[in-house]
């Protein structure tokens, strides 16, 4: 999952799935702007999509594909986020469905298509043509590099994965590519993430395991706060490991589930720690909750807390920072009881500040990676949330990230 | 209200109040960090506090005392905030009002006790005993300047305004000293609003207005989405003014609350410009909601967007991030029915970025105080936030002030 074979692979580790990136002169960087992952057989796919009221074309379009139970391909582009758009834009975007369509010799309703980048702009749809006519006279089995880096914007690299698990004494491959940064929070985020895999499974139980796991991974990111127009997350399957096809909750399923749970889990832990500006990778667990919704609003209190963010910049122990987010949860709890740790070491109990070895806690607070543990001591239940710091990099990425 | 006489008065505007603020040690800067205000004749008093589960030792002890309904004093320092400091915080409080009531010869439950600062530190309370004293015996009517200079934190400036209206026939006249900069969010925030009045008017009525005139100024700031363990604004009114006193909701009592009103938004408005960093004083309008809780939900949702911040900050009239604030902010609402505008020039309408002259618009941007109009086209209501933007400074002051 972690090699770095695996990463390369992406999205075409699976049997039957090719991939391409290609220059389409969207960016204004020149850079990589366009991919097609693309499945030899019709795939089951399930889709989760922005809450965001302001939605964009492409998630309309989406959503309605998804809706059809199968799909051939995957288009997507950056630079352009085609959100608020009119119906220009849900023209566009149809448009672009039909072209990656035509050129693969689909239907256009099997064509998932998504997009990224500033908002309000119409993509350029010369561009987008030629683009795909390439990116289909490029796709292979090592095209999935490409592809990754096609869909990024100010992500500092492109977040991939695969693995493979036995289902049924069948090797069932996953592969995934994503994109994050910005605009990353709770209920999806400007984020994309497509997963592969050659398993065979109904498409309503995919789109269920889906559902539940975006809960639990996608749902758990917070870098800003913001949520973007234009996530989305897809699961294609395409059923080439010849695996007994999983109909029903059995074990199959149950192994299936896990391992789509460890992709995404994994895509969300890269999306966080590459968050706009990062030098920080924080995982926030509350735990003694007493339901996960309230585990979950204590971590997301802490994670999104900008004075948290930016203490952690700093390298500074700051836990009254902490307990204070956490006593603006709007969870019912009683501070006495509470329990904070940096790492594994207490900095707040019984309700006040805990004794602690200033070097120990140095030494933690000057790592890449910082788990602050918070006990509730209220329950069984737990959550666990994974952001960034705040720096001065992220006020200068999105304060001269000019329209 | 505005003139620099009336902000030199303060809260010794009104008559029969006195003020002092004096160096007792308590800020590493050696600044100015005990303030005491009071009246030579007991008034009624009410308070808004903080909503944090975790509250600091001085929330608790000020809450019990605005219970009784009459105050002689409010004692108030910065440097520390006696949070999170458990049974000695919460006795420290207690002898902070102790102290205060000795040395003006009133009961212990006439003193209101305040503290803003670093979380989790013990009040050093040979310092508070000494400067107490020190500051009982500077008590004057020209006090009003240094008490507001002794409760700021990384605030810029002291926040005051005082003003006058005649009621029945008297002038009555109303003073306030606050402070804000960190942790501004709705639900009050690490602000600390002290309001003096000559009227004499019925404590229950006092605390009605105090708490109804919370939700729309107070409450509608917001610098970082932080709430303070220690936010508080008290209002005590001695009735020197000798007007009739006002027992009921009649025009005396309305013009009273208007006067209260334009005092408690004209505070909130310096303590958003005054933000940590802020080189920008927005004012984030919304219109045509269906209710004033979905008009301040779509407010709120824009002024808290760090990508949002961060536009402005960079002078970028990036309307995009806007709609994605407003579209995510939970309520109802139909895309294209939504206008945005900065200043008086639409960005945004009928789902698609709207024609606009550059040059104007540019000019708009670069100003100090910006706002933004958002019309949702769902009805009548309305809700004003007041936030700023998000700089290089913010992330400076809060990622180097070390514990």
């Amino acid at each position: 999952m972690f090699s770095p074979e695996h990463v390369q692979a992406g999205v075409t580790y699976p049997q039957g799935f090719k991939a391409a990136g290609v220059k389409a002169g969207i960016k204004k960087s020149g850079n990589l702007d366009l991919a097609l992952i693309y499945t030899q057989t019709p795939a089951s796919v399930a889709g989760v999509f922005t809450q965001n009221k302001v939605a964009a074309a492409c998630v309309s379009v989406s959503r309605e594909a998804v809706k059809h139970g199968k799909a051939h391909a995957i288009v997507a582009n950056a630079g352009c986020a085609n959100a608020c758009t009119g119906e220009q834009g849900l023209s566009d975007a149809k448009k672009m469905a039909e072209l990656a369509a035509a050129e693969l010799g689909v239907k256009s309703h099997e064509v998932i298509v998504a997009s990224t980048g500033v908002i309000g702009v119409n993509l350029p749809m010369d561009k987008v043509e030629n683009g795909i006519k390439q990116a289909k006279s490029e796709l292979s089995d090592e095209g999935s590099k490409n592809a990754g880096n096609a869909i990024i914007t100010t992500d500092t690299y492109s977040k991939a994965c695969a693995t493979e698990v036995i289902i049924g004494g069948r090797e069932v491959r996953f592969g995934a590519i994503a994109k994050g940064s910005g605009m990353i929070q709770p209920n999806m985020a400007t984020m994309l993430a497509f997963i592969t895999t050659d398993a065979d499974i109904d498409q309503t139980l995919l789109q269920e395991a889906l559902s539940e796991i975006t809960e639990v991974s996608f749902n758990m990111i917070s870098i800003d706060g913001d949520m973007s127009t234009n996530d989305m997350a897809i699961v294609m399957a395409n059923g080439m490991a010849k695996n007994q096809k999983i109909v029903q909750k059995d074990e199959y399923y149950q192994i299936f589930r896990d391992t789509l749970k460890k992709i995404c889990v994994e895509l969300s832990k890269r999306i966080a720690a590459d968050g706009e500006g990062a030098t920080k990778f924080l995982t926030i667990k509350t735990e003694g909750a007493a339901s996960f919704e309230e585990a979950k609003a204590v971590s997301m209190s802490v994670a999104k807390s900008p004075l948290v963010k930016t203490a952690f910049f700093g390298e500074d122990p700051n836990w009254g920072r902490v307990i204070c987010a956490v006593g603006y949860a709007g969870v019912p709890l009683d501070p006495d009881k509470v329990c904070v740790k940096f790492g594994d070491i207490p900095v707040y109990e019984r309700g006040v500040g805990a004794k602690y070895d200033e070097d120990a806690l140095k030494k933690i607070m000057s790592a890449h990676d910082i788990t602050v543990n918070i006990n509730l001591g209220n329950g069984d239940e737990e959550a666990t949330v994974w952001s960034c710091d705040l720096s001065y990099e992220y006020v200068k990425i999105n304060g001269e990230y000019h329209t």
